[in-house]
């Protein structure tokens, strides 16, 4: 597609002299429309984008799968100071008719975080309002020694952007035990794009993971990146950054297996068979 | 105030065995409302709330100072789930009457990011709508060698959240040259919430920074990051981590200087006397 995702820009280093080159992640709006009215704006590296849209998409609950998508494509407006050539910022999104109770899912996915409903508003809301779009696993599912220990490694060798940036943040998909294949890896200067990209990608093939599948980031895991996982299907999260509180008590109330500090050999299980279900929802 | 800012929760660990216990920064949702009405809900480490709020609507442009609150306090629903006694996760404001152009601002704000207008929508056009409420500064301060040396350093010692959990962001305002007072730090689980918090204790004591001030932050610096810098009024910005493309570039429009992968005793400048302004403009 042509997208450069990186772009070389003068600096000067802490020796000073002459300004050298460095590369940087490109960081770029992209307006998500549905229906031709705007939805969303994100900032985002380039490329990928379809991916993009139809993760954030099904993140969002508007869509349960590439079914719903009549059509997915980037928008020209001949009156955008966009210049002609350029990659398209802006997606619009049709969606089948049929894609059952899209008006109120619409109006609600506008209105996310801005209810301003009378109830209560904490963490335990927050996790029981997750419950109607979410069904919890079974049982948690269990990652083995090996992968934990190589998960990081192995999706490392994948980070394209970040191996010249420094700045990307990535997700990667491995399949079911015991080969554990790498399905799939994302980059985007955003965590939550990351995901959305990978998903999204899945999505599209028509391969969206079950319990089966392990998630892996490269960040840190807040709320939302549990609930993208738990959106997704995948059994558990290993993670070489820190949880929050509310990813901790939102995996373990659905039962998703939360591994975080998954680096230089060491991990440890935050939601998983063991571990107090209750002790920590808020 | 009696916030708890991290929680203990059980935790297996690579040697498996009996489980140990771990600290984990505490994650919030918060609600804002400004005159009644729901604005935004952020997920933030609960504490310094107050400057939370303050400091994100100073960042979003409804407010320009302290004179232009009228009222800010949690509120207390009666119909609420929230556990009485426990801290509030809503927050009204009230602003001054005079508070100018407010109709229109609030509803800017509530449209940001979802504005659909036909105009171009690209890094170029998002640094030329910030021109409206940004204005550049006349010329790039100059960071010293010392204290691009010792900021990560400073910082480091006032980060008690992450000393514990490993699992926040920090931002840190130095005063002007030559002593380079610590003038305040945040911390977060988000980093934008980390600069909010900062900008907002700032404003409340009503000694917003000037352009003899440096902000430093603990993590990357995107768009965003570089609006609140230019908002806030600092004249630079050092970081620990990584720039985009477009923070690079929104630095150099308005003249504000940028330091990133300020951290091991290395920087860089991205933005700065002796680069080129337009280099990196998309």
């Amino acid at each position: 597609m042509g997208v450069s995702r990186t772009r070389e820009v003068q600096v000067l280093g802490r020796a000073a002299g002459a300004p050298a080159l460095d590369r940087v992640a490109v960081e770029e709006p992209l307006e998500i429309r549905v229906e031709g009215q705007a939805l969303a704006v994100l900032l985002r590296t380039p490329g990928d984008d379809r991916e993009l849209v139809a993760g954030f998409l099904f993140g969002e609950g508007l869509i349960d799968g590439a079914d719903d998508l009549a059509a997915l494509a980037p928008c020209r407006d001949p009156s955008s100071a966009e210049a002609a050539g350029a990659e398209s910022n802006r997606w619009n999104v049709r969606l089948q008719p049929g894609c059952s109770g899209l008006g109120q899912r619409l109006e609600a996915a506008r209105r996310r975080f801005t209810a301003g409903a009378s109830c209560g508003l904490c963490g335990k809301a927050s996790i029981e309002s997750l419950a109607q779009v979410v069904r919890p696993h079974p049982s948690h599912a269990v990652v083995e020694a090996s992968l934990l220990a190589e998960a990081t490694g192995r999706a490392r060798e994948h980070q394209a952007l970040f191996d010249r940036t420094g700045g990307t943040h990535c997700a990667a998909l491995f399949g079911p035990a015991p080969e554990r294949a790498l399905l799939g890896v994302a980059e985007d200067v955003g965590r939550h794009n990351a995901v959305d990209k990978l998903v999204g990608r899945m999505l599209l093939d028509e391969r969206l993971p079950d319990a089966s599948c392990v998630l892996w980031l490269s960040g840190r895991v807040s709320f939302e990146m549990v609930q993208k996982a738990l959106l997704a299907g995948v059994g558990a999260v290993v993670a070489a950054g820190a949880p929050t509180s509310l990813a901790v008590a939102l995996a373990r109330a659905n039962r998703l297996t939360l591994h975080a500090f998954a680096a230089d050999g060491r991990y440890n299980l935050y939601a998983g068979a063991g571990l107090e279900e209750a002790e920590v929802t808020p």
